[in-house]
């Protein structure tokens, strides 16, 4: 059994790191995807490629869309997602993500620290896990795979 | 032509109402429908019908799936999904309905002040109309069912 | 708003009146609908209408047959199905339909008593709600519909 | 030709064992799947990996949704579901399975001894076909994906 | 509960008049239709309305399309399809819808006479219910509609 | 037997009132639709409601998305598809709405003169019916309800 | 480029074979699947590996079931189906399976004599090519795959 | 990441060889696919391997369909659809491709001159990207599969 697993939401800690490296350790077969975490070329794909804009607006838009190629499409192959919200920004399009893959039926797995439990309790009640640390999410794909326990 | 028009997200201000008005002051054929938008009911419906919980987790986590079953019959019968973020909170319900809908391939409005455009890109890169006020909502559902623009 | 809910599972209790009643007494705008429960008519639909078998496994394979006509036709328009587990028989056929709702992304409410937890597990965890008695199910339907809650 | 083959259901006898053994003496290109079938795994997944709980009905609900990751992704996966109904439990989890695999349109396979025909007549009424024994079931792979007959 | 019910196929007999008196008769609530059932105008309607043709495969061709813009808008509603094989033609056309139901996964009753059951294997295979007799067909929607057998 | 039918393509001659007329006049059930057929009013909409651009192609953008609301909505709900092309103008919105419901296998009706037989073969190709006069698609929606022939 | 072709209908010519070696010859990057095409295994499937029947119509029923384990796989994950109709027998699987692929909307190429046009509008209806021998099927098959007209 | 990019359009200029030089050149991995290009092929194949026609219309007939099952088994396969409008002829199919992949909600990147932007309303605004130059389509795939943007 293998897994594709997309990576959603926070991009300014190592949590995607840990998650992989972990796997890897464990000798887990998972593709992991991600959006394009390089928050300036993020912002500024549309315009650098696509040519400048007047307003931010146009600017976010277009950028936004460029981004939705790549991630709707990694979304819709994925076997499982993962959402991590961090602690800073909105994030809104973490919890957007979110919602794509609960309206695909895709397994939804959410990682977040405890204070933000009701603020996202929508997100947590459509999901099949909900962890606190990266490390519980390797032990999630590693039982998912193989069916062992951690320790 | 009529439009059912499932209205998501904020429910601290009166926005549902200025639109619902403006509909039938128009003489819209518009069907509206909302979440709970009854704070408190929404927090405790869990517990309050299928008994206690010690943890905030599970209370919250039976709430959220109770209200669910009202959200997810409603966006899926939607036409239309509009979706409000409004000044508070951290509002990720309302990123992960703007989510469902975008997966569902619903018509998305999104209503938002401009300061939250950059937070928002990905939300309104996925929408049909991004509008500012409530009554740029009703001028939307009027020029659609009708072919009127306002003024 | 109004709902379509099905009502799956035992048909030895008068769980469905309770639930039909409970709703009625609340004015809720519910269609109701089940599978036959005449437990001899469901079970020689087969061989009444197309011809005797000689052996019990075509006689129920008819049978089923027939009754599927109507129950996935039912479970199929339904917006909320509800599965019910009393204390008698096997009761395949409602975890059945209980994963047939599930794999339809349809809104699963489910109804047994606490000693069925554990056996229960896997249908629980694909559920909205477990619920223990029929009037907590009223009271689901009534939040869901109104927002309000009991007492 | 190939198959995936999902094996569901049962876990306290050796049947995924004689099937696979089978196939693979048979020289047939399948690839099988199961859930987790170490039975204390299953049970303990969730608390072991995400916390301990207080209580039976969350320590079970934690554990059903983990197991679901690895469940929903193979049956969804699958080309055949097999689903094996045994002598003790309960077993709503196997026609829960069947169920979810006749909404998706997957061809369903049912192994069970002819006591439980009545009670199995639902499940059995929806598969495209009923064995007794492991055996029965090799055979019918090697038939679906050779055309040769037993014997 | 109400149903509509396709009643596909031969169209030389009065089948369709003896199912639907019957229903009447029974008080059913069931909305019935079919494809046109006048010969020359089916056979006729491309070249009629689009203009003549030189050759016989253009003009079926042609015609085949335009029954198709009913045939397939009343097959995709119908709760239901009844496919009846009668004892003269090739009837095509009716397998053909047949199979059309059963990948939508719409239920299916098959009506035929026993000696067409070799040939008619795996039509029959992939109905919900075999019928001999249009009276057959009625015993079964006053089956599914009220739970009543007949007699 | 009624019918949705969305008249997609040409603005500016009375091809719709013709169709419409047509099919009133014979009494059949038909439920017509159509974009904002008032030119002006399709183009303005998106700055008129939301506020001006600066640029033309941002203009225009905001309005497209404005009318696919309407033209999506309205294309999904219809129960066939009739695309006009006339003499002026480029007319891809009329190729996408045809390709758009060739997709989502509703019924499509091409309405155009001979002169573009060869620019729309892949079009007439997903139809069908390729129709010269409205009052030709008056008589298909006529024998597609009625199965009476013209004359 | 590469195309999964499913070649359904006559098992009594060497059709299949000649489109197989044609590709080949080709050098065409086709995967052909069929279904079992031995008619005695394929009529006794059923009965000899789930046991003996005493009625023709059980017999049939078990072998026709068996037999759709296989070809509806196929079918679903072919890219074109081509469905024979030859002199002999009924044929209906073949239509059969020509109105499963429609419905599906797998593109489907009808390969039959040209004296069995008017009894196959409706499949030829709904085919994207129609073919008279199997070397015009092997061209189809090389003109999509390479562009390449024969000759 | 991989992705399958159809190219769809325009078939006289060299688009599709600076796209395919430029996506090699930055090492990326993609699957390319288009339709026929060669002009006479694709106008001539119905006949050519199906049979002469008295009239263009057949002839235009039978060979768009031929094309279809190349075009649609693309499309459908493709991650991403590039649909190119250039200077010449009336261009329909491909703004009917471009309806098409948004129906099926493929990513789409449109490429045109900005004297086209008003033509091309509807398309660009169901588009994810909206080109001047085959360069830029090369810097958007770069963008999405790799992060990277240009200079």
């Amino acid at each position: 059994m293998s897994l594709s697993v997309y990576l959603s939401g926070e991009i300014h800690t190592d949590w995607r790191d840990v998650i992989e490296k972990g796997a890897r350790a464990a000798g887990l077969d998972v593709d992991f995807s991600a959006p394009v975490t390089d928050h300036d070329a993020s912002d500024d794909c549309g315009v650098a490629i696509l040519g400048a804009e007047e307003t931010g607006f146009w600017k976010d838009h277009k950028g936004a869309k460029l981004n939705a190629i790549r991630t709707r499409t990694l979304i819709e192959q994925a076997d499982v997602v993962v959402v991590r919200f961090g602690e800073k920004y909105k994030q809104w399009n973490a919890a957007f993500d979110a919602g794509y893959a609960a309206a695909l039926g895709t397994p939804l797995v959410v990682l977040h620290a405890p204070e933000h439990t009701h603020a996202l309790k929508e997100v947590d009640g459509a999901a099949l896990a909900v962890a606190e640390t990266p490390e519980q999410v390797v032990d999630i794909l590693c039982y998912v795979l193989t069916g062992k326990l951690p320790g």
